[in-house]
């Protein structure tokens, strides 16, 4: 048997990377000759994260069957968000903690889904089913994925069951949880260097709402002027990107880690969509969303309700 | 919130059934409100099952959505298997041993699959995992579902994993495995009071196959012969159902449970896949599969790759 590679999705995020990293280590001490890749290059924010742990990034695939017929998702299972061919190759094993939609197999699978606020709080529980030893470095990677999933514990999909594990994972690393994790959060949020269109991919995700397809992208920070000193060039960028990838409705969640508020930006149709999703009106194609940090819990659910009447 | 409803397939068969009554036994220990309900009235085997170790079967329902907004899914996650209205309520938890397929949520949920023979192998690991005791009679119904989908350990789905969970169950009901489950497998193969349109509709599930919507049936024997001395009849419903329902091709496996060899009888379109899936050659409609136990690991993924070239 080729080797298995083991992914989080495209556009990484830091649980997805230290998801892949984390699993792809239980798998091995399990016996199974597993190697860690990624859908993309990582983030600030993961580098910080990686450099600071003492890992390398995982290796970028564009596609996987041209070297392996087995695969294992990890923090996604949706196909567009995954790698290109994943229709070409046998998925052994899934761990995640999205909604499922748009996947399927051929052949019964390891599925393990909870809704809790990171893939690593379920990676953590694996660890402990199979009786592995976590190293100290790799705790502190998956602390960082739980602090950057939760945004050090505020968003609304931050669970109880986070928070233990991310107090675990603290002790195993040997890490403050508040220090470490403001300072990884800040370093995602150095946005000077990006261009438009950067920023509006960094963490973007494809979703298929009622017959629309929606892009919604997400961008962390500590001043949202950061962002939208930029807007025009981020609106011909959305408009550019929606034809290119034939994208109905673009959406941009500026979110502010520091008051847990995020600043949304639309553009595309159905606009309204937006509008009633959030119930707010759209000014200069901008919104406030108080309280909104999580896509998964206060964006998507709420975006498709309104797609799919 | 209303009571959660738990339920496994539609024509449930042993582990449908035993897996909705161990999860809803978990899950108010736990402390959630839950019922186990069955999308059809139990078989000879299952009822078997349900006397010797004292339980009733469970209130059978053909909507949900009347009486509550959220599930528990137990031994599958295809819709078309499901209640009718499954989209009209939140799927909370699935614990299950099959593809994923025609299944998908709006939100984050609890899912648990491994690729194991039984439901209640994986049910087994979660009260472990939640020290919850297993009463001697839910033990009980819980190894009559593993020899029911294992077929006393004969079946190529079986893992070691369930060989394992089976002995352990078989201690806390204090029964005798294979003289219990003998016993059991053969009160399932009493057919002399079905008709036709009974029989071929005992165990039956639907499967969308590239654009073809194929019915797989699958009656377990001790004399294949019980059911080929009405082959007309079988030929006549079949292909009445088929008109009926829309399906495009109706496969009846026939399995007997002592030699472990199956004869396949089939009607529909494209006939030729069934040839091919299988490589024998129809004669009369029929063929004869060595060694064919399972509809999950021997039937429905050749069929499916014969169908989506």
């Amino acid at each position: 048997m080729s080797k298995v590679l083991i992914f989080g999705h495209k556009n990484p995020d830091t649980d997805a990377i230290a998801s892949a990293i984390s699993f792809a280590y239980l798998q091995n001490q399990l016996g199974v000759e597993a190697e860690a890749v990624a859908l993309g290059e990582v983030g600030e924010e993961t580098r910080h994260a990686l450099d600071y742990f003492k890992f390398e990034a995982p290796r970028v695939v564009e596609t996987v069957a041209n070297e392996t017929d087995k695969v294992m998702l990890v923090d996604h299972n949706e196909f567009q968000q995954s790698v290109s061919d994943i229709r070409d190759v046998e998925i052994l094993a899934v761990v995640d903690h999205h909604r499922i939609a748009n996947f399927e197999t051929a052949n019964p699978l390891y599925y393990r889904a909870e809704p809790v606020g990171c893939t690593n709080t379920i990676m953590l529980k694996l660890y402990k089913e199979n009786n592995i030893e976590i190293p100290a470095a790799l705790a502190g990677l998956m602390l960082s994925a739980i602090v950057s999933d939760s945004l050090l514990f505020k968003s609304p999909t931050c669970t109880e069951e986070d928070i233990q594990a991310a107090k675990e994972l603290a002790e195993i690393a040997k890490v403050d949880v508040n220090e470490y994790g403001l300072e990884m959060l800040k370093a995602g949020t150095d946005l000077s260097e990006k261009s438009a269109i950067e920023l509006i991919d960094m963490d973007a995700k494809s979703f298929p709402m009622g017959d629309k397809q929606v892009r919604v992208a997400q961008v962390n920070v500590v001043d949202v002027n950061d962002v939208f000193s930029k807007q025009a060039e981020l609106e011909t960028a959305m408009l550019q990107t929606n034809e290119a990838e034939q994208y109905d409705l673009f959406v941009l969640v500026v979110t502010n880690i520091l008051d847990s508020d995020s600043v949304v930006l639309a553009v595309g149709n159905p606009i309204e969509a937006v509008e009633e999703a959030f119930n707010v009106t759209l000014e200069n194609n901008k919104a406030v969303l108080k309280g909104v940090v999580s896509r998964k819990k206060q964006i998507v659910p709420q975006l498709t309700a309104a797609l799919t009447k």
